[in-house]
């Protein structure tokens, strides 16, 4: 059995290309309101989870004892773009906690913001830690092992305290064990556990309501989803995917991308979180699955539309800006709830 | 019904994505020697079929009135990385018709070549239409509007008269006519005509090997074959997949990627054609693809495999050099002929 075609990619009047993949939405009681596919298969969540592996900055204390406001969680929580302000604000975060940006040990890679990786080259620097997309949810894991008192190198191991925080944390929200036998290593060298898709959409569901959980981490996770709705740059870029819903739709929703075509979000008012995963590990499918739902979930107004409908169907331009075709949610996504 | 599961991509020991397709290794008689999923949808080859699409080239004159050799006709057949070789060869190309990069209209991009971006940056210059992936084929095409006497201006246009060509050659060596309702814009805004898979790797059967072609067209294939094993840089670039393989492999194969998860190619000693179709448009799985057919249709020697292993089952390593996963092929692909 395969998983239903989520997006199709149209050129000219054919199909090019068709992506598969499979998306549960469910409430923070744990009942199903969409599935689509196989949603047992365990997952990797990979960069969707940063809001929840932010949990232990908050709760630890951390983020009070060093000063970290809206600006530092979102950066907790982001997949970034290595553009100036988030380079800025991991090194504030990381000098807070008397750290500075060799303590990172996420590796390095360009800016992918592609000004600002322009703007490097024609400096002469190298790419550095600072720059990694993740840069500054490792930020977040170096303040925590400071505030528990814990020695800061080997933060990415999974045996490190606060990579058992994380883990306890995670394991608490999705309501299920993650198994060590469902663990791999990250592209920043931290350790992602698979779960099924339907309790990580169970998952963000508990965060973004706080239904369930625990009164402090209902409260991390509000002040967590709060941040990232007040600083929706620092969660992505300019011009990323989840900027863009975020600028705009603020508390009304959170989304999150993460590495091979998985995204995971939640509408607070209507008390559901999303996880969706694309097979093939397109990020372009799970934007356009992502803003599909969307569309569906919320109570939309005109000006809503303007930005997302945009989102749900892509024009797709070559490189002399004609139109050559667009991407559009495939049948399995097509139908209004 | 779906396509079968080409290549699976695993991190840690789980499979976190997979790639489904089709494929068709066909012989110069039309006889499928194997045939994978979806066979007879058509496909949009886009930049696979650079190397047939070069054969006006050399049929029209243009190539020895020019004195095109063969860089030149490797670079018209290329998807190429935008590094200096690959910029000065086609200036000169475009200066043996008289011409220069004005007459260029692929549109401008960055070199994909990573130190070429750089190099471009700091120079503070802005990517042209030489550094786009297609300017040799665009050279090519100018080259043959002027040995035509056609006016070059428009020549990206299905009525151009080097469209006109373009076409006659494609549906010559393919078999079967281009619909125009199968009609739509490449990225360098070309015509590509969706043909079924089959058709394709038929077509490239008949290119590698000049069986059932009118002599002169056969020897024109040759040709351009010949320029493609002779300067593999230049037919794509530094690392390149299909340049690594044409550095080995040299007349022993052909293969050249396009744009959303195809690539097509040929072993003229098996006398068989190759096109695949990544349904969801993934270059990584094509290439893992392709190197598992090639490794099931060559005799391959020790050096061979030194060469291709790596090709078929590709090591995934994240921003710190830790080996997280691996491509490799699926059970559709796994078993061997």
């Amino acid at each position: 059995m395969s998983n239903p075609v989520l997006v199709e990619v149209v050129r000219g009047s054919g199909i090019e290309s068709e992506h598969r993949g499979s998306v549960a939405v469910v409430d923070a009681g744990g009942k199903a309101l969409l599935l689509l596919g196989e949603v047992t298969r365990p997952v990797f969540p990979r960069s969707a989870v940063k809001p929840l592996q932010a949990l232990p900055l908050v709760e630890s204390g951390a983020a009070d004892r060093f000063g970290l406001g809206d600006e530092e969680l979102a950066l907790a929580s982001a997949s970034h773009s290595g553009e100036p302000a988030h380079v800025a604000g991991i090194e504030r975060m990381l000098a807070r906690a008397g750290l500075d940006a060799s303590a990172l040990a996420c590796g390095a890679h360009p800016p992918i913001d592609a000004p600002s990786a322009q703007a490097l080259v024609r400096s002469g620097r190298e790419p550095s830690a600072l720059h990694n997309n993740c840069s500054g949810k490792h930020a977040g894991f170096l303040c925590v092992a400071c505030a528990m008192g814990a020695v800061p190198a080997g933060y990415t191991d999974p045996v490190h305290p606060v990579q058992r925080e994380v883990k306890a944390a995670l394991e608490d929200i999705v309501g299920v064990a993650l198994e060590d036998r469902g663990r791999a290593i990250d592209g920043c060298s931290v350790p992602t556990w698979a779960l099924a898709l339907h309790n990580l959409a169970h998952g963000f569901a508990r965060f973004a309501t706080g239904q369930g959980l625990d009164p402090d981490r209902a409260r991390a996770a509000a002040r967590i989803r709060s941040a990232c709705a007040a600083k929706p740059h620092l969660v992505a870029g300019t011009g990323r995917f989840c900027t863009r819903i975020l600028e705009h739709f603020g508390s009304r929703v959170l989304v999150k991308s993460g590495a091979e075509g998985v995204i995971c979000g939640a509408v607070p008012d209507a008390g559901v979180g999303i996880a969706i995963k694309c097979d093939d590990g397109a990020g372009r499918a799970a934007q356009v699955t992502m803003a599909a739902l969307l569309a569906r979930l919320l109570a939309l107004d005109d000006a809503d539309r303007v930005i997302l409908d945009p989102l749900v169907q892509p024009v797709l331009r070559n490189w002399n800006g004609i139109e050559v075709g667009v991407l559009r949610p495939g049948a399995s996504l097509a139908q209004r709830t």
